[in-house]
């Protein structure tokens, strides 16, 4: 197989893709937005059409105990290991076309274009159509990869409850047919030690790549994250025009100046070269007791930080605690910072990321490296042991909305890319 | 008359006082807080107790076109002008016993003392029970004394709606037998003129005399106000996990690097001697968008600054036009300031406060001058070119709340320096 057949085949394959695209989008457009829901008709299309074009190209497809989809290229029976590809069918309650079936699309006709164009692999290799990626649904992430790689907590069938519904993922997942003994035994779908290594092709969710004017990025790894849901200052209300100021304790000024010292703190971070973003997503007064005239008393907020570094989260973390300390001291106000909820980062494998960027380069594609601030399944995959790399596709729109867009010139060039990797770690003897 | 015998009349009268404080608070408590509506049922309760007190001390009392009650020592006749002094009778919806009734009570007694002791005044005097001061009902101030002082906008009787019923002032006058015809022709029952000047005694509504260590303070004047309700910060949502600082568009950093600026100017502007309070009383994410894991592209604030000196809103209007657009620069938002609304600081008489000032130093009372940081019916006396002066009685526990508080003691005090300043300007020849 020389590069210029694998570019020719995917140039073939391509059609499919974008026949896919348009197909499935059109038939899980609701109200003017994408609606994949996990484990209900909308993700469900999706599979089933996957599933009849994988079919289409002669390949052997079978859905494991989550439902996901294992479109096989078995060129070489069961004693040897499998290189796979993949990403997740389902979308946010109102998103876009893009946000995961860009990656199984990519992986199906990567699959399908390296055997078209003759590649001799060492290993079997597999297309994954993976379900229920999505957080929204279910306040659960990755549920299919890591009932797949037997991470899955069996708990949340019942404790995970749908936001709109209040039903059960279990619930649904028995509704759609499932059979949730295997699940709660925690039987594996997918055995870590067989699998070679798992790479994944997702439209970035962030402006990064629209910035640096370049289509694609490889992710050097997933950013944990620190999350404070709701903090709270408590100050004293009081009269805004008896009060004078060194008699308040004005909980919207604390709050102020706690931001306003994280951000400080955020630019000195990344002057030292650390990856940290952060975020004040809520801020509120109490719309109970607040008022134009009244020293606010009461202030909720949020707080989460991520960093592909435990070490930076770990600072942010304390950095947070000092100053509303020392704040807290300053105007005479508490702060109560509940224990934050955390996860750690995940960096993607040394070798796959060196692969990923030697491809571009070889393919004339210029690239960067960048950080994965959203969960993606890659890190469950990393997370069970298996060596895992991501690719990222230019979107200009931000993601988890029906603006979600990637050109499919960018979308040809990063398949391309993760082709020819997936073709070097497919001939390579272990 | 002796500053003994007042003295000692003022302390036969002070249990008159004390008896109506207990008496009308008593009978205008609900749901354990004071209740006075203006024009209604809880003010006039007040009204009838404090007119049967006046009468069996032997005044004459008459209600004016609005219903305030002059409570009248005419000791000369018409062809002298008169000294006024009293305050308002209602209370905000859930209110204490003192914000108001105290100068009501304060002038009945001062009076009735002054002409006990055997006073010989030059003028008449009258002390003023007056109606309807508080903003909270009717969004609109002092109307007792606008009217009488031929101030009140009459177009307010019909769009001035109670907060809780919706239904007019005017509606509400009307059903207390209120004729408004002579109100719409602004027909004044004070002649500005024929008054020699007002004085006025209120609890303070902040906490400097509690944190002085003083029981009572002579009042400089009354702030203006400088008053932003409902200001927009407009920003971009964005992934909280994926976008980088530099390309954030976060309203909330925004809002806090304006509101830690202002909390700067402050400092300086307190250093440098000028009189000023500020406050960012309601702060928001928009609850419809917002979320811990999205960047905030919306916040809505409130803001205030009060001040003896219009040159120092001005300014203080100023520093937040020009913060606000270096942050939207700065930050890629934008800062939507709606026009303020503005009232003008009024300025106590200068005579008048000297003569509190000495009158305090020669019964050996400590005191201080401070600003008053809320409105009151003085402001419109000195509107109307009366000579106005304050004094204001110590109260730990802020004012609007059913915990007014105010010891018999330190009201004692105020009444004595009031009488005695009164007992000067009744006796001092034009």
């Amino acid at each position: 197989m020389t590069p210029a057949t694998l570019e020719s085949s995917v140039d073939q394959l391509l059609p499919v893709a974008a026949g896919l695209f348009d197909e499935i989008g059109r038939r899980t457009t609701r109200d003017g937005a994408i609606c994949r829901e996990p484990f209900g008709p909308g993700e469900q299309i999706a599979a089933d059409l996957v599933s009849n074009a994988a079919r289409d190209l002669d390949f052997d497809v079978a859905a494991d105990l989550a439902g996901n989809l294992h479109i096989k290229w078995d060129a070489l029976g069961n004693d040897v290991q499998t290189c796979m590809t993949g990403s997740h069918l389902d979308s946010v309650p109102r998103g876009g076309n893009f946000d995961g079936l860009a990656g199984v699309l990519a992986g199906l006709i990567a699959v399908a274009a390296l055997r078209q164009a003759g590649l001799k692999p060492c290993v079997n290799l597999t297309a994954l159509a993976l379900r229920g990626e999505e957080n929204a649904w279910f306040a659960c992430n990755h549920i299919g990869s890591r009932i797949a790689l037997g991470l899955f907590e069996p708990r949340l069938l019942e404790e995970a409850k749908r936001y709109d519904t209040g039903l059960s993922l279990g619930h649904y997942m028995r509704d759609a047919g499932f059979d949730l003994q295997p699940i709660r035994m925690r039987v594996r779908s997918i055995t870590p030690a067989r699998v070679r290594s798992f790479l994944e092709l997702h439209i970035e969710q962030g402006p990064a790549l629209v910035n640096a004017g370049l289509g694609v990025g490889v992710v050097s790894g997933i950013r944990g994250t620190l999350r404070h849901r709701s903090c709270e200052c408590h100050g004293a209300y009081g009269h805004a025009g008896t009060v004078p100021r060194h008699l308040r304790h004005d909980a919207v000024a604390a709050v102020a100046d706690l931001i306003v010292g994280m951000d400080r703190y955020w630019v000195q971070s990344e002057t030292s070269g650390e990856d940290l973003v952060m975020t004040f997503g809520q801020v509120a007064t109490n719309p109970e007791s607040h008022a134009v005239t009244v020293i606010p008393g009461e202030v909720s907020f949020s707080f989460e930080a991520r960093s592909h570094s435990r070490r930076t989260l770990d600072q942010a973390e304390k950095t947070l605690q000092d100053s509303a300390a020392a704040i807290g001291e300053k105007r005479g106000v508490t702060f109560l910072l509940n224990p934050p909820s955390r996860s750690d980062p995940v960096p993607m494998d040394a070798t796959l990321r060196a692969e990923l960027i030697k491809t571009a380069e070889d393919l004339g594609v210029p690239t960067i490296e960048l950080a994965s601030g959203a969960g993606h399944d890659a890190a469950d995959f990393a997370e069970a042991g298996i060596r895992s790399g991501m690719i990222f596709v230019r979107n200009p729109n931000g993601s988890h909305n029906p603006e979600e867009a990637m050109s499919m010139e960018d979308f040809r060039t990063a398949v391309l890319i993760m082709a020819s990797a997936l073709a070097t770690e497919a001939t390579t003897a272990d």
